[in-house]
């Protein structure tokens, strides 16, 4: 064992100050100092120094090989997008609770390799033993460029090829071969290091013992015969007569049974393979309920309308016998990012059909009846939900209000709606200068008390039994400046521009985005995320295949009758931020068009609206989207006995007469001039709190 | 010599009906009888039964070969759009005056390959002898495939290299050897055919002797010195030491000459060579006028700083043994073809460097200070003559005017201003249902009256020494209905849209189409053709490398300060049509945004606006643009002393209160509200003929 706490960090080859340089720079202002040890890096305890010794040690490494530098990877097996906690390696590992490529230990120092928008968040978290590098930026350092500067040629590289994807297995191994260095799969070191962690804090927890259920036809609409049927049928086209089903939210849809094994999404952790003979499940042992057996025919299959079910653990074993003569692994679309690189190794090179999506995304992008009537319950509850909060906030004393505590108001307020299973998204909540980031995550450390002057962002999303929301809304507790008012309605603007576009099928959904844009552009504003994309129906809140994003140039894909996408436009300043979150449901017009109906049916704050910004058009659009809410949402609040959150809905969607029929209103008669002002639809005792200040006189058109 | 009268005519394999059929079954209505013989194709005087005779006879062949096939192909040897009239082979041989991708001529048959959009033309045009075919439909027969059926196999097909591109050459002769047969290069063949033609009507046309001159530094900005510099700089960034300009407009940009060689821009047909170390120019004798020698320095040639001129014929010869080690030979872009394939083939293979569009592409596009100015006051030149012309046909008496007779009078129109060298395009016009096709030309056949009860289309360009100019716009000289105006209500709207689009600069020019077509897609309603494309300065009115069609997805060429772009929305009924087209100049915003400024300041018809449709941020842009003409525009016509000009245009751009302000008006006053509807600056005798019937009380948002 060799040891490392006498190692000396390696100098700091990048752009990005580490935390050593900055504090000594800040708090003992003796900049030509050099840096200090950092004392993690010496710790003998820390995950990453057992990781290091580990790497030396035959029982940790089962070979005997030892490693120069190991790898460890963000993502879980099926390389989901959010994994569940107990796969959260990376976290372990370096702190780092967000997404990334991956961390790398080597003795000459840590590394860790995250998004563009998380590297400011990452270098804030990590402690000074670890590097943090922009994986966006090809001009940062990469990770065998940093690893090949600390490990001796001919050196050795470990990782869990299980966590990765193929494409970037084989980029990282071809890249280390260039400089002389070797990529190994090693399976068992990280794991075993975790189970044996000391520290109780930071011990792995238990996989989740919840079983999976059934997801019912009257979801689902569609058995999962017909569904292993449909693929076979797209297989069968391809040439294949088998593929490995890796994603969970493929898995779930496939076989209709849902899960708690994922932290927002209801998955079951487990692969499948469908073979124009076979449908065989891979689950951990006691994972299937005995309702899902029998729906999935479990016991006594000769057929191949039955499923035969294995251990989780045996998908790579048998893989590499498989019988069949080409399997389709899928590759990596724009969300989804394919079989791992160990599922690909595991399938014979000559049986492997690579490069190609699996079918599933489209199967399971375009919801039937049964599917979209689920999106419409899930949505009207959810409107009932966030209804409910956002009256109680709005009356709440604000003193008491901070953003963790508002996030968690959200949660608790979903809770109460039936069918409720559990949150899409983590709940982030932003107020004032936190609306700047659009990735903001509220921390003990960053959490802001909410104020009246700025603006609160609300993001969150439901998972209920009959399909799934997100939704974001902006609202302000005081008098909104003129800027925060434009904003809003430029964002506004944005909404209307996508919700209310109609374009020929045949169009990109990602080359809708400039529609979407326009308004933003037009105040020289923009967001680095994309608009939109797809959304499951009981399933992930960010699915494949489309995406709305004028910066893409790969994913082409078109848009469908039934498809579920995201609008998410927003503001972001340096002061507040503003974020308008819709989910749209694709519906087909005659003559090859295509259009958009809002699934999402909660009101905008008329407080933020710059009437005179918006054309008769849009002021016609937001009228009827405000209608909706009124004849669908309105009934059920009444039904829930929710009467005060009822009246303030009918508030919030009070008609505004557009300046065309203002005129014609005037022009027969002088007294009708007050009709030029927004007229109040007053139902009940409607509490008016300072809204509807709307009759500035801005300019037109000055943006 | 192998007699072709005797030759029944192959059975018709295709989806379109032939012209034998078609008056069999609409003429006589026997539609069960056999197609009669084609009186045509058996004569023995066409150029069709000539070259039949030719293509068997070693006097004509030059080669101990017949030829079973003979490809005709529609270009020059610069692959040019609009080849002139002595390189219209196409033509001569079929008498197809529009373009095509070939025809050719078997014993078995005659076939031709146009655009879908020019089928239905090229079948009424063309006589029975001729099969027509959709070039882009995938599911009609193709070239090769009509060969093979009429050819046996081992059978030779010949063509001449030199007229059409590498990749198409490769392409028929790859699939032609597939089916057994042989493709080769015949370059004498049919000018050789042509030059004997016995009728006179059919003669080849004598090569244009009108010598190329100087272009000033005044228009040009830059010094041909400077330009092949920079050309010289991006050949070394490419690994390459030389650069084959095969483009017309190139070359004329390079050498900073203008010629009347072409049709419908002032170039000059000449090939060019730059090496590291010398410019090559190939050029027809005498057609250098003695200044452009000068300005070349053509004599006593010793540097890299002269040109050296050859014989416009000797550039294969010279290809062959040039001593450079790598050309470049520019690949195809969007409109340009890139070099032919005789000019690949005379460059030795491991000397090419092919795949790469022309870097003077890019530099072509990005007009310079000079270049811009030219532009203003070309588009200032035109301005003046459309307005003119606009005012005349007007106050013309309608029983007098046909589509032809109007193109007749734009053109004598144009013609009255200073530095007008020629047309642009073909003058179109088409008034009522001959606007339902995009791409009507009027015939003596076709030739329309123009009558006061639908819409008149006027499309036309002209070339300026300063600036090459192409506008589009729709008349009425009645009532129009109301469905009319509110199709060119729309189409301004698509107009306005890409008028006031502000992107950042990264965003793809095809990209933007979405914003441009969301006002027609929203009514159903799209075109086929694209909305605009490069434009260039005293160039061709066409050019790469932007286009805006969201069709498009190889061509992702971003667009850039000083690039112009034409914008030419259209809509497109049975019994009307409706476009309008304007060149626009990109201008550099701030912050990495790019937005637009009109070139062209001529007036659209007010009677044609439906007001209520419009938004206050579109009536806004209208009003800008209005006073933008009165400004630049005003002062030229009373200058020239077109005072009744001037009045007409002072009525057409009209200032339109926008509904906001007009509120404010109303509202502090009721005997304001006359304001309401769109007030009339009259200026002089202004004479009021049935326009501004705009206040139909439409509901907005109805489309």
């Amino acid at each position: 064992m060799m040891p490392t706490t006498t190692t000396t960090p390696a100098p700091l080859p990048t752009l990005l100050s580490s935390r050593p340089m900055m504090s000594v720079t800040t708090a003992e202002e003796m900049p030509s100092m050099p840096p200090p040890v950092c004392p993690d890096s010496t710790s003998t305890t820390s995950p990453l120094a057992r990781l290091r010794i580990a790497m030396r040690n035959a029982s940790f490494t089962q070979m005997n090989a030892f490693f120069d530098a190991f790898l460890v990877f963000y993502s879980d097996e099926h390389l989901s997008e959010e994994p569940s906690a107990e796969e959260r390696r990376l976290e372990y590992i370096s702190g780092w609770e967000g997404a990334g490529t991956a961390a790398v230990a080597a003795d000459g120092g840590a590394a860790i390799w995250v998004a563009s928008s998380d590297v400011s968040r990452a270098i804030a978290t990590l402690t000074c033993a670890w590097q943090v590098f922009d994986a966006d930026d090809p001009n940062q350092q990469n990770i065998p460029e940093w690893i090949a500067e600390r490990v001796n040629p001919r050196g050795r590289v470990g990782g869990d090829a299980r966590l990765t994807s193929s494409a970037e297995w084989q980029s990282l191994s071809s890249k280390l071969q260039l400089l002389g260095l070797q990529m190994m799969h090693v399976p068992t070191l990280l794991d075993t290091l975790w189970s044996e962690e000391p520290d109780p804090a930071r011990r792995r927890p238990d996989f989740s013992k919840i079983v999976a259920n059934l997801h019912h036809m009257e979801y689902t609409g569609m058995s999962w015969r017909d569904k292993v049927s449909a693929v076979r049928e797209e297989l069968r086209a391809m040439g294949a007569d088998a593929m490995v089903v890796t994603a969970l939210d493929e898995v779930a849809w496939l076989l209709n049974i849902r899960g708690r094994d994922l932290p927002y999404a209801p998955l079951l952790k487990a692969f499948v393979v469908v073979s124009a003979r076979e449908v065989r499940v891979y689950a951990p042992p006691g994972k299937l309920s005995m309702p899902v057996r029998e729906a999935l025919a479990v016991y006594n299959c000769y057929t191949n309308n039955c499923t035969r079910v294995n251990d989780y653990v045996n998908i790579y074993a048998d893989l590499r016998r498989a019988t069949e003569t080409k399997i389709l692994i899928p590759a990596a679309g724009t969300f989804q990012r394919g079989a791992s690189a160990a599922i690909t190794q595991s399938i014979p090179q000559n049986k492997r059909l690579t490069g190609i999506i699996s079918p599933i995304i489209y199967l399971k992008a375009q919801k039937n009846e049964a599917e979209a009537n689920g999106m419409r319950k899930a949505h009207l509850r959810d409107a009932v939900a966030m209804c409910t909060l956002l009256n109680y906030l709005e009356k709440q004393n604000k003193a008491t209000m901070s953003e963790v505590s508002v996030a968690q108001i959200v949660d608790m307020t979903r809770e109460t709606q039936a069918g409720y299973v559990g949150r899409a998204m983590k709940t982030r909540v932003a107020f004032g200068p936190s609306g700047s980031d659009p990735d903001y995550r509220a921390t003990p450390q960053s959490n802001r008390r909410v104020f009246t002057n700025s603006t609160l962002i609300i993001r969150s999303g439901g998972q209920y039994d009959e399909g799934t929301t997100v939704v974001t809304r902006t609202v302000h507790y005081g008098v909104p400046s003129k800027e925060v008012r434009r904003g809003y309605t430029i964002v506004l603007r944005a909404v209307a521009a996508l919700a209310t576009l109609q374009a020929p099928s045949s169009l990109p959904a990602a080359h809708a985005d400039p529609v979407a844009r326009a308004p933003l552009w037009a105040a020289k504003q923009d967001y680095v995320h994309p608009t939109g994309h797809g959304l499951g129906a009981a399933l992930n809140r960010r699915e494949d295949p489309v995406v709305i994003d004028y910066r893409q140039d790969k994913n082409l894909h078109t848009l469908s009758e039934g498809y579920y996408i995201t609008s998410e436009p927003g503001w972001y300043e340096a002061k507040f931020g503003v974020q308008l979150g819709n989910v749209l449901e694709v519906i087909s017009k005659s003559n090859m068009y295509i259009g958009f109906r809002e699934a999402t049916l909660i009101p905008y704050e008329p407080k933020l609206i710059e009437r005179n910004m918006l054309t008769d058009y849009e002021i016609h659009w937001l009228n009827a989207y405000n209608d909706r809410i009124r004849k669908i949402v309105g009934p059920e609040l009444k039904d829930q006995g929710l009467t005060d959150v009822y009246y303030w809905m009918m508030n919030k969607t009070v008609h505004i007469e557009p300046l065309a029929t203002a005129k014609k209103h005037t022009s027969s008669s002088a007294t009708l001039s007050r009709a030029l002002d927004i007229s109040f639809v007053l139902v009940g005792a409607v509490i008016v709190q300072g809204l509807l200040s709307l009759n500035g006189h801005n300019r037109i058109g000055e943006c």
